[in-house]
């Protein structure tokens, strides 16, 4: 299967289900990803933020993409974060997924060290020239302290560096700036990663969605997609809200007693082991548990989205 | 052996030769051991910040261990950072350390992800209780964009949890708390990671030091500790502003072309290559390289300070 | 005039002219206020960012207000900026402005001091029971260095104490829920300061926009809003993606002689310069002028864009 | 008087006492000037952060600046904050505070409007060549969210442009690079505003500290002094870590409850308060007022230092 140029639709960051005891749960984890295929979605995105890359070892990491492509056997794009501090641990871990089966990666700017512009444009050209799959890079500005310019993804983009952009800043303005110029560039994919603004940045151009909650509702999400695509605008903002306020479980956890990383995280394997699908809601370490009152919480929300 | 409580002294962050295609340098790594203990420091820390951890792959990481243990022979504490985002990833370098032999390990708070004082307290709770050796934690706001509170830091020294602090934060009241509650945990060490205040930190009641720079010049910062212990505050303060000069070299790099590490990491290793310690100067990826004029500009810095 | 609840459509926030020395140049004031009454726009934002309030003395606000009022006489609702750090600081300036004639005060969170979301809400409730004019809640974390939350500013739209926002976070997701949260509370103003997302902000719900570039070119952001309303999206796409390309001017300034501040008020001055609406380019102290190469930047978008 | 050249010493930033409606209490005021000359202090510090200068109105700020040199009548050199957003509005409190009989004045980087090395530089300039007293910058990032360059400082102190530094920014190593580079500037002032290491700062060369919580004890730091320009290194770390302790009651106030600034300003004037040097212990708004129990906390901190 040629990876897609552009990739568009609904790509969720596919969680990764965990055991009580914090080892990868692959039968949930293919419930998951059957979920997810039922749902409609258009790839799968593998150890991404909120698949808790950042908490996986190599060997867990490696799993998940094996198990996944696996399973899927080609009927989707896989997709897969190669997330590290630097340009020689991010290309072992290139390395490691491709062979594992993935068809394209994704990349952060370096993080932990201070980095510069020159830094990061010279980043992605060297991963871009070892790697044997196309390479989208992933800004995450919350993540790793560095926004991505628009002119720099755009020039990467015109040099054959990078395949697309997974937008995680938040940023629409800029996000925008990187749909217009990359119109320059067929095949360029330009993916949104923030579940609120799906339909606004699929208006104004962008080719799909990379959404956290897809995770819990599939269905949703590519609906939202196709009313966009059909032009129904009234239809496609009606589904967006009714996502936007399932998207409130994210803020179930205790501010007080844990970080949003682990409520969020928390959230959406709460909502998917109350749906059913993963059999234990565990979050990686160090990551906060959410209480049962909180769970509780999660499940108010599905029950309004109607999907409990 | 075992490990000094509190670990005292002058403790180098080992720099990482590279070959000019990025291998571990074996050979310059001893010959940048001996020049350290030639220089008299009381222990090594390898795989820090200044180590370029970051860049390392994890073989190489394990490399670098492996061939300071087995040069040292027990001779000098040796200390090893396991540095990456999370507690299961850090707990798998604490594992690949101390089997290649390290005596302590060094350790951030979480990073790529939100964190939370309570998940940072589970975090060094889960590593320490892990760990065959004793954990030192890693203050270093500006790798992972939180400060490690003073208290929290006594809280985890009160429980046993940690065995010392190394702090790169900068911020000399923050580490005086720790310096003075930590009079309550004898064996506790407080170390100082910053080149240009090391006898300030020494004269409140710090232990010891972690002075990048003290690679470039080890006999200085061990002649610096020796006069602050000998109570020779002029001495030692015409010490510290001949190393604080020489320190200068960090800015080399032109700030148009490459980022601070890149500078600061770049003229050390060009300052060792100058002085004819390690055979190439080069730095990992994707930092940018001094140029020739930038590292005249390093070997002034080092003619001034009497090291050429 | 009854201030309107909602206000609605494009509230440009108006330039400062100034002469060569400094001063206000009321009649390019007036020149600029003419200028955007003929391109239709739907009220005047006076003493904002854009209007470098934060440059201008009290007697120079004082003096903007009088003179726009005194020229507008109720043709349009004026809304004034009364930007300082703190709540009795923002008092005088509330107190000045409307005894100027301003019919809606705009007030930021406190800034210089380290700030607590309980000392803000206090904040805007101790404003909103002194003025004698409607209070609208002004999200500028760039400036300000802290993010109004939505449910901060939801609670207080309950109670009475703000009657809209001014977002200029940037932050669309966020901004969606103080969007979709108003409607619970009728006349409740929700408008965009981000010159690149008013379509978008619009079709998700926004009352209106307040857009800086709006100075150059106010018949284009009308002409957008009114494609807006009407429901022609292609039309708007087309028409924001013209005034995107525009905004590129703000960049005209060298990163490596000024701040972004002074590239992008310089830039909006100079286009109006070079229109012919006000007589002198000059921004306030400290700001770094526009080289001349830097000005003919600036006039070869206004060509692109066909308003030269 | 001459302004000495260089400053030395003591020199608190002067809190503000209020009445119960949050106007300048006077007589408080002038009480507590009298604790600080009878303390010892070589020097007093107006309209300082501790001053709650960005809460004080223009009157206010004048009011406290004309009662304090009216009563001071001379004895010790008076210096004002002219704490404003940018040069036009900070020449404007020159003036005013200049008027009303301040000897030097106080003066931070521009805020709230992004700014740029090189505007500063020129703030600078412009503000020194119209001021008719010395200009002693104010370098304070938690505020105004930029650092000074020890290199920017120095260039300014030769050229004369800057007569000293008042450093809060807890950086002792930047700092120390402005001490020694000032030897080439006899007459340049540099003092530490960090209250918790004036020991050291003293150690590396400064010329004297601004401690805020020299308004509550005088005595001590006063003492501090002498001990460390004696040379007694000893006692002066006894008296500074004293006065550390002394210090933890800045985080009297719940953080659940209120910010930094309303839990460490609330505890100076609690303390005043409490020790009887002013009349009324309230903070400006829209600050929060600790509770009975957290300014018991503060009475604890005042007993076990002695001074209750």
């Amino acid at each position: 299967m040629t990876f897609p140029a552009p990739l568009t639709g609904v790509v969720p960051p596919v969680c990764t289900p965990l055991t009580p005891d914090r080892e990868v749960d692959v039968p949930s984890l293919l419930r998951l990803v059957d979920h997810l295929v039922d749902g409609g979605v258009h790839g799968l995105f593998l150890l991404g933020s909120t698949s808790e890359a950042a908490f996986l070892t190599d060997r867990q990491r490696r799993l998940v993409v094996e198990a996944v492509t696996g399973h899927i056997g080609g009927q989707l794009p896989v997709l897969a974060g190669a997330i590290d501090m630097t340009t020689p641990r991010v290309l072992e871990h290139v390395t490691a997924v491709t062979a594992a089966g993935a068809e394209a990666v994704v990349v952060t700017a370096p993080f932990y060290t201070r980095t510069h512009r020159s830094e990061i444009v010279h980043h992605y050209r060297r991963i871009a020239a070892a790697s044997p799959v196309p390479v989208i890079a992933y800004d995450i500005p919350m993540a790793v302290h560095t926004k991505l310019p628009a002119d720099l993804v755009l020039g990467l983009a015109a040099d054959g560096v990078l395949a697309g952009l997974k937008d995680s800043s938040g940023d629409l303005g800029a996000f925008r700036e990187v749909v217009t110029g990359a119109r320059a560039h067929p095949g360029f994919s330009v993916l949104t990663g923030s579940e609120l603004i799906v339909d606004a940045s699929l208006a104004l151009g962008a080719d799909g969605c990379v959404p956290g909650l897809g995770n819990v509702d599939p269905h949703g999400y590519v609906r939202l997609y196709r009313l966009c695509r059909a032009g129904d605008r009234a239809g496609a903002r009606a589904e967006q809200e009714r996502l936007c306020a399932l998207f409130g479980m994210v803020r179930a956890g205790d501010p007080a007693r844990m970080g949003g990383g682990s409520s969020a995280l928390g959230a959406f394997k709460a909502a998917l082991h109350l749906r059913g699908i993963i059999d234990c809601p565990v979050t990686a370490e160090p990551q906060v548990p959410l209480s049962g009152e909180e769970t509780e919480k999660v499940g108010k929300f599905l029950a309004a989205a109607g999907l409990l």
